[in-house]
């Protein structure tokens, strides 16, 4: 008999880590909600057709394929053993893979069902996405997103509500958040400028880790990726730009005077820096010119959060991207969007101990079971109970007390009901708090109230 | 530029149908969570050790297997290809598939958490499952299951419960339907009564058909099977029972005299459908010796669920099993199961125009943006209105009047706000019903309590 596992980078979640997730899910769900976001999902399996080549080589890789059914080895003949090559063969058998993220599957979406969506369509979606990562503390195979995507409008008011969003979510969750933003247009202007625009990328590689590893090394490592040394020295003021971000932004007009790109990326940044201050948020909206996050992907805005109280990386990252859905044939078609990280959420809640303390994964009432009599005395009792909406269970065996205690102590059951002869003559329940061990003889009523209040 | 498409049985699901997919779901795990069911989740894929010949040869042939990541020909060799056995291959190349079912996952999850666990453990799931079914109506190869079990308690208060949740989930939904039960004790005995003890599958598979096919014919196929004319002749009386449940199982508790097991099963029956009555269920709960579902697995009381109202199969069913987690080497766990068939349940609520009216899946009401100034007079009102909970957006540009109201009216958005010059000044709002047509000028706080009472 093999002991049991699961994959690895995989899990299973407890009533208790359900709870906490909900608890997560449920708040987001609730803001995209109530900014008139619409939920939609897509099947785990996409087709690999719909997959490959969206993600680089490397996604590529990460990809879980599944094998055909039936008969998958009809196609393959010897060569695809004796080459060797496994990902040429792997096209021979499998057709179909596991999602790698939401964003595709949507832009899937959008053009299979173009003609029922009235644009701009704002959509979200929290499902699970499978990556063949090589797991490690904090990475799993197995993992959920939850994105939210404006598409088919320009209107910057789009990413105003996106950051609204992002404000209010963890406002509700009571994290602390730092809402740093940035413009790719920014950086393509200051490539730009500098003389360097073919080596963006190598740009904001270098310029991303200043924090890290300090300006003497980001310029090191400039020269050595072959820029100039007079494009170095042309970035210098932009790397030391300082004084509070309207300051920056006035900077750096005059910087990126002559580059037209520049100047819109640094019009939108004023844009959203001006309407954030009137609307006044919660949380701090920040320039960042260091972000340079999916940076082939976004062609405008780009965002990222960052908690301020707990060590963790980016918990919720977005941008606007251009031509979401030309890939499959649908061109034109801009938009912007946000996906939270649930998984570093959670991990942030719990460090900063920031889970709602009566978050209640389980039953608030156990009926003590003393045998049959009392049985079908309680039954009517806790149909009451639950048409209340109070989560209520009746132990189902007239085992002894003290095995009964020890299930509702360890589920957490904050009250237990004792109804015995005496309580079913007076028409009465004895009512125990778990936790202070106060026992009481109330009415139903009074347990309604009593629980509610709780 | 190919057409995109997704893999077949499987569906994306639009606002629309997810927001009644939702109610669905939620008003299931309400259910579930005022009875005292935790929630878990298990992962989408488990290994295939886990998974193989847990669901019979066919069941075997239906998983969906993942192609093992990196280099996953390693182990493979000539003889693979030229046996052309992808049984053999299949198990080379790969070790992980997607969940078949919940109740294999939640065997494995129990053995594995074992002493994390305080028994009775009352679980439910609600997850996707994945078979390589061949497509057809109404069969998918992704849908979701709504699982709930209570294990480590043979207490027959447990298929009370979940015949009480059944009738509970049902009439939130406004569902009629029949809660058919039989117990695989009396089936035995009358198997080992008519002296085909052997026989016990041919006979069930025979008996379910007898509302079909008619008595004569059952007759004939049990002869058909080998059955004895003695055995035939002596299960007429069983086929033609007759009278009300109580004198059904008055009349087996006779016929079942010399059968141990059988009249453990009436005894079984007996309990259930007077504690059914003494509780006064909406839905009526019948004996029915045709239910034959599960027969390999299930040890006591099988259940099934009718509607009433529609031309449907099983929309839920479970039963007693015992021995859960004894394939992986935890023996004497019993339980006893439900799963509701959300699938049907969603068709039976679109065959009967059950669904709520006001099952809203957007926006309640759409400001009307007629430019930069509006919108900066707009969105603190929108902020206070969504701090209400109201479901609100701005429409994102200063497009025609004709398209905003379009869009309002394609995403069934029952109110639409227009604050302009006149509005501004006098500190108003025009809100325009966009299903009668009616339009007044009205306060933020009048907005509120007219989409709040909607």
């Amino acid at each position: 008999m093999q002991k049991p596992s699961i994959p690895k980078g995989t899990r299973d979640f407890s009533p208790e880590e359900m709870a906490k997730r909900n608890y997560i899910f449920d708040t987001i769900k609730e803001v995209y909600r109530i900014y008139g976001f619409s939920q939609i999902e897509t099947p785990a399996m996409e087709n690999l057709s719909t997959l490959m080549g969206k993600y680089g080589e490397e996604g590529d890789k990460l990809l879980f394929k599944i094998l055909n059914s039936g008969d998958f080895l009809k196609d393959v003949n010897h060569d695809d053993i004796t080459e060797g090559s496994s990902v040429k063969t792997a096209n021979k058998i499998s057709e179909k893979g596991l999602r790698y993220d939401l964003t595709v599957p949507f832009a899937r979406y959008v053009v299979m069902h173009r003609n029922e969506i009235t644009f701009p369509f704002k959509r979200f979606q929290i499902q699970p996405v499978w990556r063949a990562d090589r797991p490690q503390r904090g990475r799993y195979r197995e993992f959920f997103q939850c994105d939210a995507d404006i598409v088919g409008s320009d209107s910057l008011l789009n990413e105003i509500e996106l950051i609204l969003i992002i404000d209010e979510v963890f406002s509700r969750l009571g994290i602390n958040v730092s809402i740093r933003i940035n413009n790719r247009k920014i950086l393509s202007g200051i490539a730009e400028i500098i003389g360097e625009s073919e080596k963006i990328t190598e740009f904001t590689v270098a310029i991303d880790k200043l924090e890290k590893i300090g300006l003497e090394s980001v310029n090191k490592e400039l020269a050595a990726s072959g820029f100039t040394e007079e494009s170095i020295n042309k970035l210098q003021p932009i790397l030391k730009l300082s004084g509070s971000t309207k300051e920056k932004t006035a900077q750096l007009t005059e910087i990126l005077a002559e580059s037209e790109i520049g100047l819109k990326g640094v019009a939108e940044m004023d844009y959203l820096l001006d309407k954030s201050k009137a609307i006044s948020l919660k949380n701090e909206v920040v320039l960042d010119l260091t972000l340079a996050r999916g940076l082939n992907y976004y062609t405008g805005t780009i965002i990222e959060v960052k908690a301020l109280d707990a060590e963790m990386g980016s918990i919720t990252g977005g941008g606007r991207y251009d031509n979401l859905t030309g890939i499959f044939g649908m061109p034109g078609v801009s938009g912007v969007g946000i996906s939270f990280g649930a998984d570093r959420i959670y991990d942030v809640l719990t460090q900063l101990n920031l889970f709602p303390e009566n978050l209640t994964h389980s039953t608030e009432l156990m009926f003590v079971n003393f045998g049959e009599k009392e049985e079908n005395y309680i039954l009517p009792l806790i149909t009451s109970l639950r048409g209340s909406g109070i989560r209520s269970e009746l132990y189902p065996d007239a085992a002894k007390m003290k095995k009964q205690l020890t299930y509702a102590n360890n589920n957490n059951i904050p009250f237990v009901a004792m109804v015995g002869e005496n309580e079913m003559k007076n028409n009465t329940i004895s009512l125990k708090n778990m936790k202070t061990g106060e026992q009481k003889s109330v009415s139903l009523q009074e347990i309604k109230d009593i629980i509610k209040g709780h």
